[in-house]
């Protein structure tokens, strides 16, 4: 069963390799577990519901607290240690597009808002209700079909609720796959990843979401949006667009017409080292920029590669694979890890191999030992954060993208801003790095930050507030974008304005209220409270 | 010198070779030529400005002339034929971001329209002034440096009127290249491409404008819009999709971030026979879904293969290829001709070459020669309309996309409504058509058609309205989009709405009245009318 409190299945626990805890200890101290709150005392503290009864709404207070939160850290802070919360008044769970139709009439009849909802593995507060009007949230759980398959133009219509392995499941069936990986592909949902704009792991090779949404079905308070799969056109502004990254303001993506590829033959994951940090952003860049189909290319930073390393854990391999690294230039603490993922034919993986490589001008080691443990665990991160939290240890990220000749100044910044932000208090923050998607013209990157918990949740979310604003404000000085991957929802909204300007926050604003007149949907998340 | 009623420079003349005029003669009859009004004649029809002098802005007769009309076949019509035009009441020549400031400002105190200008090359109509208000129309050509250039992210920032040659002038300089060829490249600007979504010859190699145009500068009337150059965000909506396909109704663009790549080692056009449609297609479909990197391919019918054919003269090798041709089995009429691009570094070309016809199974022959006539006239086109209408004959073209299920009724249909459309009058058209872009999940065509001209230029006008009613009606039945690379304007605003639906249409009408409250920027086209 999902967990309530925090990362996936509550079957799967992920443990805190030694080496890692050794690392944390020395690098923040002490970690410092707090006691949980039950479920049932949450379920005790929800509010009776504001709504007259609906046939499509469920107000049994466990379901509302099941849906009141996503999977921000600021979300496992206050579920774990019992923050007060804000319930959604009642959950739908709409199983057909009239159905959807029906939740926006009522919408409109009694003024409630609307929060779309899919995985609810939002890590910016996309699905957080707000003080306010009574909130549905309207769980697309049930609309999870294959609807069509066109193999001749490669295109397959899914109801918008289904989640990644559902997808990839019933396209593999048919030959065919996705290949939209983000890390948290396990629950989230293919609206969500529409209205947010998501990227995977292999975006290098599939494209991120905006590549793969062809056309679809979102229904909005002003009425029914048909998007046709046009290749390309020239008919004015592209719709998709708009709905691309609207965050459930705008309406409900019901059904998605998404691009697909055969299985490929053959896939694999190889790391490569660098002896520094330069040597690797350089390799990265003439990797990107060389044209070689490669489906992911994530370099690391020192730091990451060392609590990488120290999270695989100790082995015999390990310590031969060091003793190679070492003699072949690519030493503890200054080397860099990569990992590149190989995707196609068997012919073209080979050639695309080479020429990677090639590029890349790397430390090469048979390593490919590390590159299947990366595939392995690909998903397993966020399983971690629940352990490390056990631990006293708080985890969480941010991201962004520039442009190539901007990263090495914008991941500098970011780091400072984020080891400074806890020093009035003496406490030190573990941040490391990676690149995480590469581009002809820049690169994104994903910082990761532990800092202890406090001990009180407040005070716990309070350092989180203080990391996270002195990672914002770098970013923006830097201008670079708020978000590479994971949206704007609450904890992004004060940011925008710095890369949209006033003009397009207006055209925003505007364009919000051209399809919900009366900001029923999903209000305060993207733009700002009034924008 | 510019022609000033018709395309390209006045002292370039293409002439009909005589097979074509045979062709046409057969499927047609005898042209009826008309004789041309004179630009002194039409210079002395221009009524005098409605505006109060303005530094910037200069109401001599010539300049409106020159600035009336674009590049469609109804205006070759009007301007050859002496229609009555409606023309700017002045026409500004900004050479700065503050000057285009300055004309936004006229523009709101005078309550006048400004019809932003770049090459002039439309075909639909985005240029012409339509009664109503002043019209102010605001030429970009000397907004036509690079301002900057980042080697290291690939990225070039251009003023926005600079046309295809001087950019390529520039960045060839540079060692890059920015690798976008309309047809209409010699004379169309880089700010126009945006506005209108264009589309390149090679824009399978080097993406279509969407995906070069990275970010820039667009004057509003609501304010300065600003976009970073990111090479990804999920910070909500992209407003550069905004402002593609925007068609001069949100703003003016004035400066262009785009994405270069360096200059290719090889570049190499050849041609492949088909024996029928069906293998064509087919062929044409296999490449596009192998990922094999090819810079351009282009798939006539039948028809339009022996049109071309004949258009290259007959010639002894041609002769002997059509021997060659027939005993491979690709026979007149029912072969079909491709011409396939390769761009890049010697060894990839080698392997893209292997690789493409391998996917097309085409019938080869050694006909590289064909390939390197059609990049010798890969611009001429437009020039052969000038020549085919001193004979008497009208030529235009429609153009659509589709997915590839959709792309063999689609094309019936549309040759089908154009080559009856004229029926009524027993006149004939001939038409035919390729593939002129292709793409994992479907395809543009390009229908090219001829008829005579009529007695009187209203009663040509007349019969290409018909001609092209009947088309565009064929393309919305079809479920196609009106346009794949040629933009809206006035021509397609009509059958806008069948692709968009009223929510789309309503969500643009409200996104350019968010930039443009008053209407005062490029009124009437993208949008009908009161939209």
């Amino acid at each position: 069963m999902r967990r309530w409190n925090g990362w996936g299945d509550d079957g799967v626990d992920v443990h805190v390799p030694p080496a890692l805890q050794t690392l944390l200890g020395g690098a923040l101290g002490p970690g410092q577990p707090s006691r949980d709150v039950t479920f049932d005392a949450v379920c005790a503290a929800v509010p009776p519901s504001r709504l007259a009864p609906h046939p499509l709404v469920d107000t049994e207070a466990a379901v509302r607290a099941r849906h009141a939160r996503g999977q921000s850290l600021p979300d496992l802070i206050a579920l774990r240690g019992g923050a007060s919360l804000v319930f959604p008044d009642g959950v739908a769970q709409p199983s057909s597009e009239s159905e959807v139709d029906a939740l926006m009439a009522l919408a409109a009849e009694r003024g409630c808002s609307l929060i779309p909802y899919g995985g609810g593995t939002s890590v910016t507060g996309h699905v957080n209700p707000l003080p306010g009007p009574p909130v549905v949230t309207v769980s697309l759980a049930r609309l999870d079909r294959l609807r069509h398959f066109d193999e001749q133009s490669r295109l397959a219509t899914f109801e918008a609720g289904i989640a990644g392995p559902a997808i990839e499941r019933q396209l593999g069936a048919l030959g065919h796959r996705l290949g939209h990986y983000p890390q948290s592909f396990e629950y989230s949902s293919l609206g969500g990843w529409i209205a947010t704009r998501s990227s995977g792991q292999q975006s290098r090779g599939y494209g991120r979401i905006e590549d793969l949404f062809a056309g679809g079905t979102v229904v909005t308070p002003a009425g029914t949006l048909r998007l046709p799969p046009f290749p390309a056109s020239a008919a004015g502004p592209d719709l998709r667009q708009l709905v691309l990254g609207s965050e459930g303001r705008l309406g409900i993506v019901t059904e998605a017409i998404v691009r697909v590829s055969p299985l490929p033959e053959v896939e694999r994951f190889e790391t490569a080292f660098f002896p520094h940090w330069e040597a690797a952003l350089s390799g990265a860049r003439r990797l990107a920029q060389s044209g070689v189909p490669v489906s992911m290319l994530r370099v690391s930073t020192p730091l990451e590669t060392t609590t990488t390393l120290a999270l695989a854990g100790r082995t015999r391999a390990s310590a031969a694979l060091d003793a190679l690294l070492r003699w072949r230039g690519a030493r503890d603490p200054a080397r860099c890890m990569a990992v590149v993922g190989f995707t196609g034919t068997g012919k073209r993986v080979a050639r695309a191999r080479r020429e990677a490589f090639d590029a890349l001008r790397s430390v090469r080691v048979g390593a490919s030992m590390l590159g299947r443990a990366w595939q392995k665990g690909r998903f397993r991160a966020p399983y971690l954060r629940n352990a490390l939290w056990e631990m006293g240890y708080a985890v969480d990220t941010v991201e962004t993208a520039t442009t190539w000749k901007e990263v090495p100044a914008t991941l500098v910044a970011i780091e400072a801003a984020v080891r400074g932000a806890l020093g009035g208090e003496g406490e030190r923050v573990h941040a490391f790095t990676h690149v995480s998607h590469v581009y002809t013209t820049g690169a994104s990157l994903y910082t990761t930050f532990v800092f202890r918990a406090a001990a009180t949740p407040e005070a716990t979310l309070d350092r989180w507030s203080r990391i996270k604003a002195a990672a914002s404000e770098a970013i923006v000085r830097a201008g670079a974008t708020i978000s590479h991957q994971h949206g704007v929802g609450t904890d992004h909204a004060p940011y925008l304005a710095a890369e949209k300007g006033p003009v397009g926050m207006r055209a925003l604003g505007r364009l919000v209220s051209a399809f919900d007149e009366r900001g029923l949907l999903n209000p305060g998340k993207l733009l700002p409270p009034g924008a």
